[in-house]
């Protein structure tokens, strides 16, 4: 297969970090990454302050400076970056698409209606650039967290214990090449490859489904016999990567390791990995392979 | 999106029926398809008969004339279709990779070894056309069930009463695209795409995995807002169709609606719709389109 070939390519791009002026505006999305955020930028002697979206971020970021807000108190939002003198920001973690029927609306949010409303069409990367653009517009700079703390980004090389044999690498090749062929359907941030059999893509379920979904297959004996594979991670062509970048963190590893997996490849610089020292340790803890790939965004195959 | 009209080309390739010379051995595992062939069959005044996989095919092919074999009484498989007169055959319903470990091996199974042992490497296709070969190579001609009978296989316009939408039309043909693309990969039966989103691809799952997993995206509240979108299934590039064709049917039809798709639309003569007054039974039930469109094998999008 020819497709084999074409992941090794490329110089790898991990970014240096971005200076930040004053303290770093958080606007803080489900699960653990804003925190971590927080965490970094604060042993990094960067203040921050934390905007929660309420009924996605966790309780948890009263830890740190913080303002809740509810989904469409934009003028709310605003008010908090402005008073905390933010103009630098960090948009992290998960959020539910909201649901424009159950929206409260400020006055923020009445001007930006016609914004708001946009987001309703389009696509991941239509929509993700549109908030971008929305910030940027209002004289913020917009960055990934990895840009801002690149110890947060997945680096080049084996950081696990195990390293990937041959097959294994033919497996992460093959996985770099469908979501790289699938990235110009806005999607293919994930996919499983065993032994070249193609067992899993990620569209819009997210990764902890698709693992799961492996682990289903396997049990069903669908999977040839076949007890290895790599579950490989990379941004789409074109992804918004100040605001939606792949991430992989321990329970990674641990569905990984549920789903019969050899091993994790990543593309380094372009994946995040807030929670390094856990991910390694979850990887051999299951005697996984963890890897950073260089990676380019552009298509090679034809 | 350039992809958008792609698959709106070529023209229909439904197959017209191939003769069967004396009875038309039935190599049968899981499910109700090949009862339906038995039963298409018999009312083509073809006779018949099963040869069915014990632990694989439904008890229900006793009511024609069968034998059982266990895997790997290839011997018995032999003898079974020998004593019949069978030399066309079809092989069809799902089955589970044969576990080696716990094979019932038959004196045709050891001079088979070789072969069965490849059956453990390789993608489907390759391992699907080895079995063709297989019993190629032995006299036998393997027909796909719709070649035989090509009133099982979906046929060429609109079958339901409801019609796809322009935007549906566009949903279509980005599904196709995305099916298409995969079919490189040896995996893409089956995606469905809503108002230009990607939501899922189908790779080991299966088409039922696919769409419970639709469904539990839509719930998740992952889908944008959307309330549409379309199910396509098509073979792959290369696909053996004489023993692996893509196939839908009454449940497709329930579980696109639980998923809240407006419709489902596959490549007419491709596609095994073997029950299709109750296919079409249940897209009206649920209100959904169902549509065979023109289907090439070949990769347009660039």
């Amino acid at each position: 297969m020819s497709q084999r070939q074409a992941a090794d390519i490329a110089p790898p791009t991990v970014p240096k970090a971005k200076k930040v002026e004053g303290p770093l505006g958080v606007i803080a999305g489900r699960g653990a990454l804003p925190l971590v955020v927080a965490e970094a930028a604060t042993a990094s002697d960067i203040p921050v302050h934390i905007v929660g979206i309420r009924g996605e971020a966790s309780a948890d970021i009263e830890r740190f400076p913080h303002t809740w807000i509810k989904w469409g108190e934009i003028g709310k939002l605003f008010a908090a970056l402005k008073e905390n003198g933010c103009t630098d920001l960090v948009i992290i973690g998960g959020v539910n698409r909201p649901d424009f029927d159950n929206i409260r609306v400020d006055l923020g949010a009445i001007k930006s209606l016609p914004f708001l409303l946009s987001l309703a069409k389009g696509g991941d990367d239509y929509v993700l650039s549109r908030i971008v653009w929305f910030f940027e517009e209002k004289g913020y700079r917009v960055h990934g967290a990895g840009h801002v703390l690149p110890e947060l980004l997945a680096p080049e090389g084996t950081l696990s214990t195990k390293s990937p044999s041959a097959d294994d690498h033919a497996d992460i090749a093959e996985a770099f090449n469908v979501v790289r062929v699938l990235g110009r359907f806005d999607i293919g941030q994930a996919a499983v490859v065993a032994r070249g059999h193609v067992l899993a893509v990620e569209a819009a379920e997210g990764t902890d489904a698709l693992l799961d979904r492996c682990a289903s297959v396997r049990k069903q004996g669908r999977t040839h016999g076949t007890k290895k594979g790599v579950l490989v991670k990379a941004p789409k062509a074109g992804q918004e990567e100040r605001i939606d970048m792949p991430t992989i963190g321990p329970e990674t590893m641990h569905k990984a390791a549920a789903a019969g997996l050899a091993g994790v490849a990543v593309a380094a610089g372009h994946v995040l990995m807030a929670e390094r020292a856990e991910t390694i340790r979850a990887a051999n803890e299951h005697k996984l392979f963890l890897v950073g790939q260089p990676w380019s965004n552009t298509e090679t195959d034809s």
